[in-house]
């Protein structure tokens, strides 16, 4: 068993400054190679206490992650800490200097002479190259003579040490490029092909209950996530290759995506702004939105998504009731006798929309989102959504509680817009 | 100088599954109390290792700060472990134990024969209620002899243990409401009064120039700070009562008011669509949004301000050019012309939704939010706003680079309309 820990240098970090957000990628990353963490360190850029943490965790795990300290300036001492406590020299990596060189060149600057620092490592590490940055990190696995002198009791000690840049999109880049492959291989660690599923229309609970069976699984292992209105089953599955543990995944997955049918909506990066304009666009369809009191946000979702100009013509956002009769055509009559937060109104909305836009799905949408303006008959929370099609028309009453924001009631009445207009295609 | 420690106990923070937050949490609090934090420990929920890393920090540090690991449960070990360190007693807190029973009675659930443990303290420390749950903390200042026992060399150690709960909402609670006043006092720690001032239209190089004499200043410190194409100065003031500490900063503060002028949109919790939202509401005026690129974000942010009815009735998201021509009035010579995404069409875009929505203010947006369909001529991130109210009109050409994505080119956009609503106001 391989005991892992992660030392994350940088006094932004003892300052509250930035929040780890190193320490949990790393861990996370450990626990899918199946290697323990035991310790999580962050330490200031102070050589005294940097060494002191590195000795203790040199003498009590195997492998150690060091993050952040590989910078050119003078409060960067990570390298230089390692190489110390070892009494190893620092030695100039011609390549690695011939890359920093490079970086700087291509981008029309000076290289500072500080910058030279990052091109040495202690004699015997190996250098990590950066695809992002400068700063090359090191991987050096310390002879036991070495962890013996230091005062280690086991008869074969062995530490693998490891350093990578604090900024998470370097560390990320050159983890996955250089490093994590390297731990693979070295413990060969089994192969891990993990996706999740989504849902729409159900909740964790009934989610997992749902599935009772497959979550007692080991491999595949099977977990139900909840966030923001929706549900993700995410499947895990281990084997020697990549290849066999998808392998392994896919009968699981095929299994999920049959039994829960329209519940499930997409994978991974789907989400439903996505998987709705992949359907209009298949479908060759257009959608309009007319919005009240989510006032943009439906269009604004669906227009995250580049290329939906293809879907997406026109919408409204019709606040007012004024705007809702002249522009929506809804009739001073249903306002006066239903008022503007009910079906009948949503259902105007929803065909003036489409017929003004011209699209084949009409989506009107009308409530309270609060936190004023409710009334014992009508409190905040509730909101009307209305689908109108040719020869096809559906609303849903939605009620959210009192502990529901007005921006969360806004963005999970545009997921149950556009559940609807994705079911509507699916089904039409 | 007092040195603290913070220390988080959960198997969850090793295992990546999410970011450790209290951490940053109270390290920022303890900057902000002038309190120096040396190290930060995660560790797993294991009595050995827990009482390893605990016996380190009494030794090193006078002041540690442990958050999790105090509910009901058998992996729940913070308290125990702090008890068996000292060779302290387990005692039952009455008071505790009824505040429990009844956090159970109030929501009428029978209480867990477990959550008995919760009202134990070690003998000798103060327990700290936990307003919000049923864990609560513990002070302990631990007596040096106790120290001095674990093999400290000091000649008076002392520390001081304070532990929290897990959850950041309910550790946030109980370090605001006990845990923090008490240390203020006992550590006579400065009083401090902090604000930002959100300016917009000026980027953090160029602030920072502007205000450089303050930089240096040393009490109240200015601190420039940027993101999200916003820039704010940050403004901290010590002093023996928070109101001499505000009456300290209100200084600078009202320097920096007149010499940023309207540069300042506002301050702390403000952003521009709440001041535009404050000086609509205050003019009495309305304003309405013509979108394309932005496909209803404009609409969507002003209506994210509750009671924003009072200043938008009407907004439209003209994404194709028939949605312009037909809801906005924009000459098919225009689009002929000069194109979709030239300034005459934005100009005419606020125009036509001025008029429709029979506003005070009509706001047009088009351009290439991308990253497809730009061209030599009208690349990606090119983007034109115009204003257009009662004999006045504005226009502004947005340039975005290639580094900047669809998401935050569309933000930008939005942020930079609702600033040329802004300076209307203020200057009409």
């Amino acid at each position: 068993m391989v005991a892992a820990e992660i030392i994350c240098v940088g006094s932004e970090l003892l300052l509250g400054q930035i929040v780890n957000s190193n320490a949990q990628f790393l861990s996370s990353e450990l626990a899918e190679l199946g290697i323990d963490c035991y310790f999580q360190i962050t330490v200031g850029d102070n050589k005294e206490r940097i060494k002191a943490c590195l000795k203790q965790a040199v003498l009590r795990s195997d492998l150690l992650l060091l993050t952040g300290g590989l910078g050119p300036t003078a409060d960067d001492l990570t390298t230089e800490c390692v190489a110390e406590l070892f009494g190893a020299q620092m030695v100039l990596d011609a390549k690695v200097m011939a890359h920093i060189e490079d970086w700087f060149a291509r981008r029309g600057y000076p290289m500072p002479e500080s910058n030279r620092k990052q091109a040495q490592r202690p004699e015997g590490a190996q250098l990590l190259p950066n695809s992002l940055g400068t700063a090359p990190g090191i991987i050096w696995e310390i002879d036991s003579k070495l962890i013996r002198d230091l005062g280690s009791q086991k008869e074969s000690p062995s530490c693998l040490i490891m350093t990578l840049p604090g900024v998470p999109s370097e560390m990320e880049s050159m983890w996955r490029t250089t490093a994590r492959p390297f731990l693979e291989e070295k413990y060969q660690a089994a192969a891990i092909f993990s996706c999740e599923l989504k849902h729409y229309g159900i909740g964790e609970s009934a989610l997992a209950e749902m599935y009772s069976e497959l979550l007692d699984g080991s491999n595949p292992t099977i977990a139900p996530l909840a966030g923001r209105g929706e549900c993700r089953l995410r499947v895990t599955a281990k084997s020697d290759t990549l290849e066999n543990a998808r392998h392994l995944a896919q009968g699981v997955i095929d299994d999920i995506k049959h039994k829960s049918g329209t519940l499930c909506y997409g994978i991974d990066k789907d989400n439903l702004e996505s998987v709705v304009g992949k359907l209009l666009t298949k479908r060759n369809l257009k959608v309009a939105f007319a919005e009240s009191c989510t006032g943009g946000l439906a269009s604004k979702r669906l227009t995250d998504i580049a290329g939906s100009s293809q879907y997406l013509d026109l919408g409204i956002v019709a606040y007012g009731n004024e705007a809702k009769k002249k522009l929506l055509g809804v009739h001073q009559y249903i306002l006066d006798t239903k008022g503007a937060v009910s079906p009948e109104c949503a259902h105007a909305m929803a065909t003036g929309i489409k017929a003004v836009a011209g699209a084949d799905i009409g989506v009107g949408i009308t409530g309270l989102a609060g936190p004023d303006g409710g009334t014992a008959d009508k409190p905040v929370g509730l909101v009307y959504v209305a689908l109108v099609a040719d020869h096809f028309q559906r609303d849903k009453c939605l009620r959210f509680p009192p502990s529901i924001s007005r921006a969360e009631i806004r963005q999970r009445t545009v997921s149950e817009a556009l559940n609807m207009v994705r079911l509507y295609l699916l089904e039409s």
